[in-house]
């Protein structure tokens, strides 16, 4: 059980590096847009998260890179909510070259819930649950 | 009347544009890092001034570039606290290449003070104050 | 004599700094995606002005803030190209707030142009001059 | 078999979010930081591969985050070369909090071979074959 949002974002001059491609490193920023744009989407956006009392720090990253970004083209990417009855947020991300249509990167992102003192939520805090259950009443 | 203090930092892979030199926004940082030296060096760093209940926010910024900084080279940033009467903090640059030894960018930057309630304070803070007297007794 | 074009870019929350608002570093990005954002409408972008054999790098940037972005808000950037008879671009920035509607900083810079020897070239390139009188007949 | 080098690299300003910790996407450029090193004392940098006519791009990069690094504190980031009879380069990364002495961050890069023409070399360069040969002679 999944759900996904696609967002776009241009390759930047200040993006590519000495071999004209977007440097490995910014493709973190891809996947934070990407999660971000869902999160506007489906309400769990960094804000509202934070307004119930919430930060989501990533623990866990992993980037597989298949083909490079040019300057000028825009990665398309899809980032896919997967379902855990965990308190972890798990992420995966396909980016796309818009101009070639190839996927270019691959990828997940591993979350977890802390309160405003900064201390580990091992449950799932009750507006994640609530979020779950209405995403994934089936699982 | 003024202060200066000297540090170093590596023009690194993720530093460095398309064109194989320093990307010219990543000049910023080298200030920042200058300035923030000085800061550990004269008592005035960014942890300190914070400790008196101050932020002291960018509100003006010139960059001159005169020659590029290649990947592999090291910046020499010199950094010189310009004394003013004023509850501003100004600061010039004078970056070097090491590898050439010239000049390669002039800068100046300009700071003012924020209280905690992130309101502006037209007068000297008194640790600053204090401060000032203390490098500059003669001005 | 002026051409203006407006884009915009949303704060995100690689760009906020410790005090929550954009870092100062990061308005010469929007600087540079106004500028080029510019460029795509008028036909003066990198990989345009790169095709005629130039590149253009920055030698003098200004910056001045008035107010913070937010995170989550979105800046509104005015990129505007300033006629000169002389071999330089000019480019004069106004960014606003979306949310406020208010200025939040103001700038410039000045580019010169390469060629791909990297050797200043101190006359207009045949292309710009075109481009200048295309847009600029009656100066 | 393995081969070690340690850097460090302080906090920076521009390096912390708005939680006051470094944001994560910043340990990509420890990791290349310390792999760079690594290359400068071993005779692998990014200037020497290339002179020998080679690229190595990143293709998968994993990191994992075990605690935060505050504003100010100094990353002491220890680079392993993985030895490995393929054509490949892989690197695992231990970073630690300079202040706490803990274990903040751990990960892994791959990279491999391209030639000018950026194709990709499925066998080991000669010159990587030789420096294989003298760091790890008995594998």
């Amino acid at each position: 059980m999944k759900l996904s949002h696609t967002t776009t974002e241009r390759v930047k001059f200040s993006d590519v590096d000495s071999m004209g491609i977007m440097w490995h490193g910014h493709y973190i920023r891809l996947f934070e847009e990407g999660r971000e744009q869902f999160g506007l989407q489906y309400t769990l956006d960094y804000l509202t998260v934070f307004s119930h009392g919430f930060f989501t720090p990533i623990i866990k990253t992993e980037i597989n890179h298949l083909a490079p970004l040019d300057y000028g083209d825009t990665a398309v990417i899809e980032a896919t909510f997967i379902f855990n009855k965990a308190a972890k947020i798990e992420f995966q991300y396909k980016i796309f070259s818009q101009n070639t249509k190839k996927l270019v990167c691959t990828g997940k992102t591993i979350q977890v819930f802390l309160n405003k003192n900064k201390e580990l939520y091992i449950t799932n805090p009750p507006f994640f649950e609530k979020w779950k259950l209405k995403h994934f009443q089936d699982a």
